[in-house]
């Protein structure tokens, strides 16, 4: 086991119904909000009305920022910076998933910031503060209602970066399982493969030495989150199994995985984000189709910790660690399928992916980032091997 | 799974030698502060003088308030905040275990308190501010390193109780590796047994339903701490099963295996607080006492529970689930007697306890905590079964 600091001040307010206490949790940040949600799936649902009406009986005036997408711009994040500036706003309420509330950390740091936003996501500059931010959690999945990471798309140049910054932890987190319950198939187990993924990058690259905390715990969540996709699946209205995966997805990147294992990697999120920033792809769908190709490309060297993963997990007997991990990746593709998550580009509607621009926003994405073991020859060979 | 409110703003600074940087967490907080510890062992050790040189050299001055005992008692806590106002210290540094650090806290919220500090813990009034609290833990157990609990003992009339308010978080704490290599044999084996009993005590007593991801993360945590303590045991300086067993201390009662999991009680704390308020025993060495006599009387009504336990935990193969649960029961009983923790009042040098004084003190602690399931006669009757 490694040092670490860990330090995660997020107030987390969970249950079913809980999105009705908004107001009690931003009284006193404030007169006026910027309200950032994503594109019309709120107003449909009716979260919209209850938002706007508890900030109206609380006297807090707000400016809409709507329109996020499911891979949140620069450009548009610039905008609601501009508009929080021009309004000035005390603080900002995200309505949404992990890109709504990603698009909202950005704007809560350069709203205050003196150089133009980007500059964080390329480390040129360090964030140094942030407006208060409070996020009303609909998809669970990403874990940044209760962590310091956003990512953004420069939708210029097409470099999808993250950031982590002390400044990005939101002040209170609302999480309301109720508010889950018309998430469809699709973004549930794009939801499910994300969460997955969080939990097992660190657990396979990690070099902490004796870890037994953090591996059950990764264990534990990963059982967990494929038992309450399986239970939504037959039941799209399982409120506990809804529940079980909302504080999964949020318990599940919040650090405590990642406490005390020393350096650790996120090759497969660095694989996958070029391609959600190319192609109209859930993130999670994307990870579905990389990280199968990467756990073969690595089952040689990683056979011990495959191995553990799959009998831990899929309860592989196979005593060879080698053969005992190429099952476990076999059983891990046949969890993805179940679910219906794609497999390949090919299953994704992706029919021609552009292999090239895929590995080279790949190799200078993980440059930027400073993820390891991703040279550009490898990362060709993953790509090929999701076709 | 039930809704719940988790805000655990504690920073945690952990890894071999983290005590060094004190000085750069206390700058912040004021110029003087109160230093609270227990007997010798930090001068004997150099912990204190490692502290003292980080505060001359930081310019902070200090007033001392050393003595604190291992069930820390309200008079000496009185004579803590005594000493805070009329110093008019600005924060509190408490170097040593769970007994300095919850007598830390209740000096901490009672320097600034009208009333008297046992009225918090009688419910009588609530605590409203407190000053800023940092810590340097010296023995991993309580986890009130990373908590809002503090628990006191009247030694007037010899009710010992607990409190949890949020302000009894530490802003700061130093988990150091390293100052536990010393920790004796016995004192690893009684934190053992309270760790294990943070995480057990709720997994058998809530009501949440549906909890794979709590259960997995005791189950988890229980078997990390089994594997610790019996690396510990074969060689004291084993440095990573020591952080691994302080880290475990922290999260084993930090809120999270609660959180989401309904009502629970802690009816082996309530039976056991008696007795290290009557006779002179560790917390942990009195929990291993009673807590095989409580679930032995609950082996029918909690049944598959228990069984559970004993299947993840020690693999019991037992199908029946009352049989199971008694197997578990009974390798629970080994792990204590391996790792030299005590299995009746007998083993604890305690010749006569007196079980009316015993029962009388738990009914009254239970009344005041509102601890359900422990009526006088069921309370007799476990004592009776610890002889």
């Amino acid at each position: 086991m490694q040092g670490f600091v860990f330090h995660n001040p997020t107030k987390i307010v969970f249950g079913n119904g809980s999105s009705s206490q908004l107001s009690a949790h931003v009284t006193a940040l404030g007169r006026k909000a910027l309200l950032v949600y994503g594109q019309n799936s709120i107003k449909r649902s009716g979260l919209y009305d209850k938002i706007v009406s508890q900030l109206q009986e609380a006297g807090i005036a707000f400016v809409e920022h709507g329109g996020v997408k499911s891979n949140p711009s620069l450009t548009h994040a610039r905008e609601g910076i501009a508009k929080a500036r021009a309004e000035k706003v005390d603080f900002v309420i995200a309505v949404g998933g992990g890109s709504v509330i990603d698009e909202a950390k950005s704007i809560a740091a350069g709203t205050v910031a003196k150089d133009d936003v980007w500059r964080f996501y390329l480390g040129e500059t360090k964030i140094e503060k942030a407006l208060p931010l409070v996020t009303v959690l609909t998809l669970p999945a990403t874990g940044s209602e209760m962590n310091g990471n956003a990512v953004i798309t420069n939708d210029e140049t097409n470099d999808k970066l993250g950031l982590a910054s002390p400044y990005f932890y939101p002040q209170v987190s609302i999480l309301d399982p109720l508010l889950t319950v018309t998430v469809p198939q699709r973004y549930t187990a794009a939801s499910a493969v994300d969460i997955v993924s969080h939990l097992t990058e660190s657990y396979f690259t990690n070099d902490g030495g004796w870890t037994p905390l953090q591996e059950y715990y990764v264990e534990g969540m990963v059982k967990t989150v494929m038992a309450a996709a399986s239970r939504i699946l037959q039941n799209p209205e399982d409120i506990e199994a809804r529940s079980t995966l909302m504080w999964s997805a949020t318990l599940g990147w919040n650090g405590l995985n990642v406490a005390g294992v020393g350096a650790f990697s996120m090759p497969c999120h660095a694989l996958e984000h070029p391609i959600s920033a190319l192609y109209d792809i859930a993130h999670g769908a994307g990870l579905a189709i990389v990280t199968p190709a990467w756990l073969t490309a690595k089952a040689e060297e990683k056979a011990p910790k495959i191995a553990r993963f799959a009998r831990e997990i899929f309860a592989v007997q196979e005593e060879n660690d080698r053969q005992a991990a190429l099952a476990g990746i076999a059983s891990l593709k046949n969890w993805y399928r179940e679910i219906g998550a794609p497999l390949s580009f090919a299953e994704a509607g992706i029919a021609e992916p552009d292999i090239e621009e895929l590995t080279r926003l790949t190799v200078k994405g993980a440059a930027i980032r400073k993820t390891p073991g991703l040279p550009e020859d490898f990362v060709r060979g993953v790509f090929l091997a999701c076709m």
